[in-house]
């Protein structure tokens, strides 16, 4: 594997310096001339009809140049496109349906002046029944909103084989309902956008994961049409799926086209709990059916998602958790009926790994749980029902590649887990989970299935990379670079890479479903090749100089072998041979994958990652618990970039932690949010933080580059399942309910005592539950 | 001529909204986060020796990140590149040599902290002479620098033909010696660059009006490859010439990779008038020899140039001024001896002209004077006496189109010449002067002899010109807007112009010669063709549809003339076909011209541009002179944009004007400039401005876009001696001198009225001459 000089690599990060120096320039440091700056007014109330909305004395203040609401947008019902439901507004119009709810804004000379006359915009509200739950939203007493009768925004019904027949045969039976709450993606860098309009065309300044898709949104608002709209991206702290649909750049630009001005807009953190697009919380019933071998025969599930007031990606996130987690095991039959839900909450979305670890939430404890049934070891239980190599799985997923059962392997090497379960030690506990995700899927367009990537050779010898992706934290404009310098021989930072400008870079569906490396990393491969094509074809042709193959940073005779020219001369000679114009590699990568029938049934994806992550806890007197150590084992496929790999890893775990431990963006039954600071709202620290062993299994799978699938979101999946595992392990309660706060968790622990001790059995434990400690100094203390 | 419906027409500039209401985007408005500002402390002797330079307080000073002179620059010695003297330093090593020499470098937190420290800094010097003319530069007694024995920065001794045997055949010989000033270019935006330094890459924002030469400036003094290095074009509030050679953003990039920071530097006025790189000053002999016909037979010139301290553009400045202005007439021989001489003075380089309005000065005052000693009308003169069409001039230009006779022909219309020199008014004066001039040259580099453009079709439909020149204000984004329209039947504001980053467009030998109409739009036509081509193929190839004809805006049946779809939608159905990549279509236009040998000879332009200037003066009672009137008649090739040609006309005409009336950038014998600010160096206003009349001769060159050669230089060069001509005409004095100021005008009227009432004649005026106005009522006040 030692073949490559920068594939493989730690690589450094072409952004780390100027992030770490402050020199980045994010979407919020746009500093532009005669800049507009607009705030927007956002609902206190849940669920209300708006009877007053005066905005005379806003208009009136001094440096107000305008104040807008519902009535002054000519296209406020075409926000946004995204979706079929078709059912939300730019603005409120009669109602308001969340606390955030956008009511009016404010464009000012700047955002004080903007932020007092917000406040003397004069509301007032008629309250509405709010709905705040699954539970209540599925029983449709209350409306969400009165023109959705029943609360459904939508339902998926799917049934593969014959379940009922599976489930009579079964021999066990495991499962149950488990609750992942709706969390929020919290990236550091609040939205900002500054818009610029002029003479028909409009230019944003923002941060997006989807340049070309936030260019329809745009257009569909405005009503500019798309070819004279320019994304220019910004440096992005973060996005983990936030930025898949992004209210704020949407408003700027139509606040620029209504004004014919320059506008900026920045969200506060506040704004940013109220007014994005957080995941969707979600309540799964499910149950596995397996003979008493444990071998899997069968699943159902009901689950219940919570689209917020209005629908964003909830249909899509809905339906990766209906039908993902299923594809890892070998099912004969599966039935699930899922419903999105309308909630009195913020419009829910995109957040890594997109549905799937709510899914993974409740399918890996069934399967904890099915094993404990069996007496089986969960690890046991798992290998026995992977999926093999070269299957076909039930949704109609086909690997070329299947690295789960080395996951296993190596997990439960690196956690100790044979040794652990044979000597258990009380008041600690471990658990596993495995997880599989996707290396992109095919999306809404079924005519972009692929990445398209460009290699621009300049007469200088410069080499920029040409893509519509995103870099979002994740340094894919790193990868880029690796690539080009192992395809090239030249030194990764002398690549360029230019990430998302509509104006310069082929189209592109976005970044999301982990796909860059294991998609775009192919067209880049592409572009390299077709470059060298190029310049070997003119070298020919134009200087009468070769046949060459350009590699090692140099041209070397093809026949010969001999070094004939450096890269740079060779670069200059092509461009000289055309007057200076630039040459253009062009790769295109159009995967061999279906787009899915009407039941969803499909091979989606070019690739598939697997992985096992497995937790260990300690159950403590005081009746808290602590995450110790997490491994997570992940079939990558290649790893392109060993630190940026391993980086992704303890992002991953470390957000699969917040969910299962510390986060949750509930709102209450007056549909107020329990958290919506950084102070109540808790991400977790490096305080927070438990070891992290990462650890890759490399199956090189056949279409990948380099044989790369993907590490973007696969390390979030499975981590609260293993904990919750870990903790039954520990003391025997299943938590169905994530996050398992420590409140909860001392709450359930008392209740399982006292039921113990009612049933005057203080000492007997239920199976695999490890001791609780007693700890002399501590308990005197 | 009406078959275009957007060629030749007004068609609104694309940046001038965003120009008129402040909201374009200047390199000074560039904020980025943790900037670092630099000031340079000029020297304030014109030249001297460094006896001490002690920047230990300055260093010291709280908020001041670093200190340089010259010895902590590795590479000082590589400034610039520009020219084969390589006589240049960044900053002054042992000596300095103009007031405005850069002696050290403060950077620090803010402005007002480098500008603190700077006066911090102990220079002390021990005084030099100082050469301060052109005359005392030549006489070598005292020296400009102490490396350059005799002054002399360059020579240029050329003859073609026997001039000595021309000249003795010669019936009359006219001439003299003029003098034209050093001028600055007086653009409205100070330079101003900011440099962000990252991980051995570098960008610099800045205005200039060659991209990718500032690159190898930059690379020169950097030691960064030119691969490494992006140039990010601001908006560019003026260049003429200016911007050719610039030291700011050269110093802000040094800097920046210095201190690996983000470095910004803005000139105030004081210091564009300092360390720029203004006009060449010039002291020109001009004989010209003719037979009683007043065929021209020969011309001999002795012409002295001031380089400055330093060398800039001085050499190619100079040699056009040898040259150029020959061409327009046909001669059986010409002598030409150039010398450019150090000067103790700014280097001196490019001005819109280029050298040719100096000569120019000279040339149409000396016809003018044989005029009068044949007694023939000027006109008639220059007539007789201009080259044909299809003529190779005396040192090998060849004309495929000529219109100057047309030219002549609409300025005497146009001035009513005819009438007016028939029927004299008393103190008012007309005079004539032709032009030439070349629609681009060759450049120094050979193996970019033209001009590239890259056409991209994004999957929007948005086109997107793609070049390496830039936009100074003549309006070439709008030209590109135009050009496309036309050829693909676009709306001209829906094309998006990219101009000049050096990573993403063709290379170009930059903005210069009036070029850009002539050679660019031949390679954006043919970036159109190849385009329409591409879609054609596509369409055929991938979707069985055509062949069609893609014009008017949508795809046509070759064969059927039928529509068959919208350009827009045929733009998706391309991208499509490829997986949303976009298209380019390429265009290289190379014209067939010469380099030109050792003596200057070769057809050196594509094409060249012809006019005739006409002047009208009133002189008045009080001993002053306005002038009343401008014709200005080109050969424009075809007008492209009627409007913006009329505002290079209108601005040519108003720098003409200045450089003869009002401006000078001399240094007295102490090395002081004159004028430094702009209330002594006083740029013509609406207040000066004479009457313009522009209009144009479309003779359609069969190598220019549509037709067209180009307006951008022409407008400015014959202005000078079209006003010294009509001065002579109203009061019979020739005026050698520019420019021709309010006190040396009286000064020169008065020694005249005095010689003539020494001679007793005091009502004999010499032929020509307008009589002095008697007005009783003045003459009471």
């Amino acid at each position: 594997m030692n073949e490559y000089k920068y594939i493989g690599k730690p690589v450094r990060r072409i952004d780390g310096q100027a992030k770490v120096t402050g020199r980045a320039v994010y979407s919020d440091d746009v500093i532009l001339p005669r800049t507009l700056h607009a705030k927007v007014l956002h609902a206190r109330q849940s669920h209300a009809k708006i009877l007053l909305l005066d905005t005379e004395q806003a208009k009136a203040y001094p440096g107000v140049a305008a104040v807008y609401t519902a009535k002054d947008i000519a296209r406020n019902d075409k926000y946004f496109r995204m979706g079929d439901t078709k059912d939300t507004w730019v603005l409120a119009e009669e109602y308001v349906r969340y606390i955030g709810d956008m009511v009016a804004i404010v464009v000012a000379e700047s955002e004080e002046i903007a932020e007092a006359a917000l406040r003397l915009i004069k509301v007032e509200y008629e309250p509405l029944p709010v709905v705040s739950s699954l539970q209540q939203a599925k029983e449709a007493k209350d409306l969400t909103r009165c023109d959705k009768p029943g609360n459904v925004a939508m339902p998926i019904v799917v049934e593969r084989g014959d379940v009922e027949k599976d489930f009579a045969q079964a021999a066990v039976v495991a499962g149950g309902t488990y609750t992942f709450p709706s969390l929020h993606q919290v990236h550091l860098e609040p939205n900002s956008a500054t818009a610029v309009y002029n003479m028909g065309k409009l230019a944003v300044y923002c941060a997006s994961q989807m340049w070309f898709h936030i260019r329809e949104d745009i257009s569909a608002v405005t009503g500019i049409a798309e070819k004279d709209i320019e994304i220019k991206p910004m440096m992005i702290g973060g996005a983990f799926g936030a930025r898949n649909d992004q209210p704020l750049p949407v408003i700027t630009a139509l606040l620029a086209v209504m004004l014919k001005a320059t506008v900026k807009m920045t969200n506060t953190r506040l704004e940013e709990f109220l007014a994005c697009r957080p995941a969707l919380g979600m309540e799964i019933e499910t149950w596995i059916a397996a003979d008493a071998e444990g071998n899997f025969l069968s699943k159902k599930t009901k689950l219940l998602s919570g689209f917020g007031a209005y629908s964003s990606d909830g249909d899509a996130v809905t339906a990766i958790a209906c039908f993902r987690g299923d594809n890892n095991y070998r099912f004969r039959s599966t039935y699930v009926n899922g419903t999105g839900l309308y909630l009195n909450h913020a419009p829910t979305g995109a957040y890594r790994g997109f549905g799937n670890p709510q899914m993974h939430f409740a399918l890996e404890q069934a399967i904890d749980e099915l094993a404990v049934k069996l007496n089986m070891d969960p690890t046991e239980l798992r290998l026995k029902n992977f999926m093999h190599n070269h299957e076909t799985s039930i949704h109609g997923f086909r690997y070329e590649t299947n690295g789960i059962r080395e996951c296993m392997a190596q997990a439960k090497e690196l956690m100790g887990w044979d040794e652990k379960r044979k000597n258990k030690t009380p008041g600690k506990g471990i658990g596993v989970a495995a997880l599989i995700h996707c290396s992109g899927s095919r999306a809404g367009k079924p005519e972009f299935a692929g990445s398209s990537a460009l290699l621009r050779l300049e007469s200088s010898g410069a080499l920029t990379v040409l893509i519509g992706e995103s870099e979002i934290g994740q340094g894919m404009n790193t990868v880029c670079t690796q690539i080009v310098a192992e395809e090239l021989g030249v030194d990764p930072l002398s690549v360029n890479v230019v990430m998302g400008d509509t104006s310069l870079t082929p189209f592109s569906t976005g970044t999301n479903g982990s796909k860059l490396t294991s998609n775009l990393g192919i067209a880049i491969l592409f572009a390299c090749k077709d470059l060298k094509k190029q310049m070997s074809d003119c070298l020919r042709e134009r200087w009468g100089i070769g046949p060459v193959e350009i590699k090692n940073g140099a041209a070397y005779g093809e026949y010969t072998g001999e070094k004939i020219m450096s890269f740079d001369e060779a670069a200059v000679k092509c461009s000289h041979a055309f007057n200076g114009r630039p040459f253009y590699g062009v790769g295109i990568f159009e995967p061999k994958t279906d787009l899915g029938d009407a039941t969803g049934y499909g091979n989606l994806a070019p690739a598939y990652p697997f992985g096992v992550q497995m937790a260990e806890v300690t159950v403590h007197d005081n009746g808290t618990f602590t995450v110790d150590k997490i491994v997570s084992v992940h079939d990558i496929g290649k790893t392109i970039n060993s630190q940026m790999a391993m980086g992704q890893v303890y992002g991953g775990v470390l957000q699969g932690m917040a969910g299962v431990t510390l986060e949750s963006l509930a709102i209450n039954k007056e549909g107020i949010y329990q958290a919506n600071t950084l102070l109540e709202y808790k991400p977790p620290t490096f305080l927070e933080m438990p070891e992290i062993v990462g650890s890759f299994v490399e199956t090189i799978d056949p279409y990948g580059p380099y044989g790369a699938k993907c590490i973007a979101e696969p390390p979030i999946i499975a981590v609260a399942p293993a904990v919750a595992n870990a903790l039954y392990d520990a003391v025997g309660i299943r938590f169905e309910e994530a996050p398992i706060t420590p409140a909860i968790f001392r709450k359930k622990l008392l209740e399982k005592q006292r039921e113990n001790q009612r049933q005057n059995q203080p000492e007997k434990l239920p199976e695999n539950q490890g001791q609780q400690r007693t700890n002399p100094k501590e308990a005197g203390s």
